[in-house]
Order: C-alpha cells, then sequence, then structure tokens
C-alpha cells in the first residue's frame, strides 16, 4: 500500500514527486520516463523562476536531471481508472493493480477537444488504451485518432493486431510502415452505432468499423476517477488542491487556467503538502 | 500610470514580474535589490523544480541573473500604505507616491508575531519605516526592534537623530557601533501608553520612550492595505488569488501555507495572469 500516487509526469507531477521525496515518503509515480511531450515540445519559456529563457527540452533535461538525483522512480505505465475502495484507492494499469490512501492527480488537459460520441460509447467499441484492449480487436477493423508522435508506438501495436487500421494522426509526418494502416487525414467528427460503435465518420466519408481507438497523451479525469467532480471542463478543486473526493487532490492543467509551468509546479507542491496533511490526520483510521 | 504594481521581491514577486514583462507591459516592481533575505537564508531547498538541492545564495544568483536577463528593474523602496482611489490604487513609499491599475501583493509573511500593543498604538507612536517617521523623533528616546540583520542601516539611520535608542535585535551579531544604541536583549512583550506609546516593556523592565519602531521585513497586509480582508493571519484570496478589492491580488507566503517557493512562484504566475485579464476587461472603464 503506497501514501500516494501521483498519476502524470507533467510539471505537477515533476513538483509533487519532489515534495513528496523530500519527505522521505512512500509513492509510486505513473507517467512516462520522458515526463511530458507538451514540456518537450515548448520552444521558449520565459517566465519560469530559475531557469532563464529555457528551451522546452532543456527544461526537460533539467527535470530529468534533478529526479535522477533524488533517485526517484517512474513508474512508466498508463493508468486506466482510479477507484475508490472506502479505505484506500484501487489504480488500474492495464492489467496490473496498485493501492495507494491518497491520489494526486495531475494528468494535464488534452487539447483535443472530445469527439461527437466519444464518451457515449467509451467501454462500448471506444478505447483510449491500445495494451488495454487491443486484443479485443485482433482480425478486426479499426478506426485511430493518434494526438501525438510519441504514441506511434500503440499505433504499430494496433496494427500488428488488427486487420485493418483507418488512422487519423494529428500530428505532423506520422511514420507508420504497416501496410493494413490507412491515414484518413483530419479529423474524426463522429462516432456512430447503435448499442456500440459501429462507424466513424470524417466530414463527408463514413467508415465502417468494429471498435475505435483514441491515443491521446491526456484522458479527461471524469473519465480517469469514477465520481470525479468537474466544472467547465478541469477539475474542482478549492485552494488546497482537494477534490471531492477524500484522499485525491489535484494539481496543474487538469485543475484549469493558466496552462503554465510555473502554476503546475505551485499547485504540485501545494497537492503534495495537502496529501501529506490528509495523510497525518488519517495515519489512525487506516492500515 | 503603470498597468501593476508588484509589492516584494520574493519567489511570489520575482514569478509575477516574469510573467508581465514575457507579455510586455509596463509595471513597477517595489522590493529590495537583494531580493528576500529569507531566500538568501535558506540552506538547502530540495524541492524546486528545475533547481537541483540548490542553497538559497544559489536561487537568490539563478533569480538575480533572470532578472537581468530579462532586463526587469527592481525599485528599491519600501511600501508604506496603498489606497484605493477608485479608477487605480495609489501607492505611497514614504513620502513618494505611485499610481496602479492593479496591485500584486507578495509581501511574504513575518514569521515575528505582533507585539502586544502594536496594532493599537501604530501611526501614534509605532512605526514601521524609520525613514518615513524617522525624523520625528529628532532629539528624543526610541525603541527599536529589528528581526534582520539586512535592516541594520535603518537602525543606524535612526541612532544618527535620536538621542538614545533601546535596541532589541532578533538577530545573531548586531554590529551597531553608535554611542547612544544600549542593547536589550530579549523580546518586546508589550507596548504601553495612555493616548500614544509611552513605554516598552520586555520581561520585567519597562523604559519610557517616546516612540517605537518596528522594523521588519515584512508588514502585515492588512496594515499595508486598507480594507484588505484577512483570514486566519493571511490575505483571504480565490482561486485566481482575487483579494476582496477588486484589482488587487495576492501571491505566495502572504496568502497562506504551505511556506514553499514553488507554492509562491506559482501563485506569482496566476496573480499575474488574473490581473491582465482584470486590465483586458477594464481597459475601456480606466483612463
Amino acid at each position: 500500500m503506497f501514501d500516494t500516487a501521483i498519476i502524470g509526469t507533467g510539471a505537477a507531477g515533476v513538483s509533487a514527486a519532489l515534495t513528496l521525496k523530500a519527505m522521505n515518503r512512500n509513492f509510486i509515480w505513473f507517467g512516462s520516463a520522458r515526463l511530458s511531450e507538451k514540456i518537450a515540445r515548448a520552444e521558449k519559456i520565459r517566465n519560469y523562476p530559475g531557469l532563464s529563457s529555457v528551451s522546452g527540452e532543456e527544461m526537460q533535461r533539467a527535470f530529468l536531471s534533478q529526479i535522477e538525483e533524488m533517485d526517484i522512480e517512474i513508474a512508466n505505465k498508463t493508468v486506466t481508472g482510479v477507484y475508490d475502495m472506502g479505505e484506500y484507492y484501487g489504480i488500474l494499469c492495464d492489467k496490473e493493480s496498485f493501492e495507494a490512501k491518497t491520489v494526486i492527480l495531475a494528468s494535464g488537459v488534452e487539447s483535443v477537444k472530445p469527439v461527437k460520441g466519444e464518451l457515449e460509447f467509451l467501454g462500448r467499441g471506444v478505447s483510449y488504451c491500445a495494451t488495454c484492449d487491443g486484443f479485443l480487436y485482433k482480425g478486426k477493423t479499426i478506426a485511430v485518432l493518434c494526438t501525438s508522435k510519441a504514441l506511434e508506438h500503440e499505433i504499430s501495436y494496433l496494427a500488428s493486431l488488427a486487420k485493418k487500421v483507418y488512422l487519423t494522426p494529428l500530428y505532423k509526418t506520422p511514420e507508420i510502415e504497416a501496410e493494413n494502416v490507412e491515414i484518413v487525414p483530419g479529423m474524426i467528427r463522429e462516432i456512430v452505432g447503435e448499442r456500440k460503435a459501429e462507424a466513424v465518420r470524417y466530414g463527408e466519408r463514413e467508415l465502417l468499423v468494429d471498435g475505435v481507438f483514441l491515443l491521446k497523451e491526456a484522458i479527461t479525469p471524469s473519465v480517469l476517477v469514477t465520481g470525479l467532480a468537474m466544472e467547465d471542463g478541469h477539475v474542482k478543486v478549492n485552494r488546497q488542491l482537494e477534490t471531492n473526493l477524500k484522499g485525491v487532490f489535484a494539481a496543474g492543467d487538469c485543475t484549469g487556467r493558466p496552462y503554465q509551468y510555473a502554476k503546475a509546479v505551485g499547485e504540485g507542491n501545494v497537492a503534495a503538502h495537502s496529501a501529506l496533511e490528509y495523510l497525518s490526520e488519517n495515519a489512525s483510521s487506516k492500515a
């Protein structure tokens, strides 16, 4: 049982992890060993105190070397669900599960708006996770929307299973070599079906599919965490970064604008302190 | 007329200034050319993302060189009052005054609790500002409480005017050479008087004085800004760092715990964005 699970390796997650580590806490940190594609892609960051006019890559390198010096590990896994188990939270990553007394959600914000039909058919033909659900579509026809080149390996995995993949990449120069992948440029307009997703509409074109994969860098927090209250598309938090769920805190872009590194770093720090306070207040009642 | 006045040169002030500068805004920044004594004194900061296990001095140097590179100036002045003038705020520094449409209060938190009688006699024998009020005590007897070695030059100034100075330094190795300065160790317990401050009590000892100077690194925000709402000893703010006064924002330690660099930096950023938003919404109605 971990004291805390941090979900997300952007600036907010980095800040929370450094604080928990400095306090010698027992935590697990889910995300990418490369931290955040958004950070790496940033051209020039002029207003982050301490790092003078850095590129996104330089900031990423500074964060990575600091994490290494502090001996902090990143669990390179995609969280697919967080469930309230009463005394703790259960965190699912594909088929693995973890337990933590508190959760800090620092999962960022997806710049791509949900597709019409996405939430309606989620779990019924629509999936966010290639490694979780890919096997269900062995020998089938699927549509894939991919928001980032960093997720291209998931397309390759899906292509190795499916008979046919209609790929809509939202990034430049896709490099997928599988013969069964057909690029459908533009954007998915709508996912349609009766009881499950059956077809995808792109402008005038409609393609019949067995499933749809939406490969995004950030999953809508309320989809990830059952029962999480949202407000204007962001996680609803107070000044202490508490959400409506006891023991679940949120930090960074997922809590709202401004989408800034400094703001994310500040919130990661506060969320970590709030989690520590929650842990000490609930120390007696927990296992 | 400035768009914004930032008060305070700690981590929150630095963050707000960098953001306003990056947005090319016309602002004035009040504080110390050395930034913050609290930062400089910090032994080791292990959880500030981007600066790996830095000393306070190293963080201070990083901030200072960044400010220089961005060509940001600090007005090395002590703000003694902020007044709502309807369409703008008037900011007093000793005998100079400035005008700004918005104010970002990043004045830190004073670790020294108010002395009994301090607020009661403020302006009636009790002063926070040697350069503002020192002249009133020419040839008189005064008590001085000083919280930081960085403020020692103010003691020297007072000693050059007063007949007698009872000095209570709250730092190690005071270096005041004036013959009319007598060190009274310990702490001022109470300031007493009828209509104005007339005596100071230290433990069992009581000394008659004409005035009392409390030289602190941070002034209680509600004393600085007339009408500012407080909550549990801190400035009351919402998630956007808005105070109860329109156009006045607060950031950093003055808004509450955790007293952390990352939190201060995050809030400075958010306060700057909130000020920018306020300015754009009120652009038409302002001069």
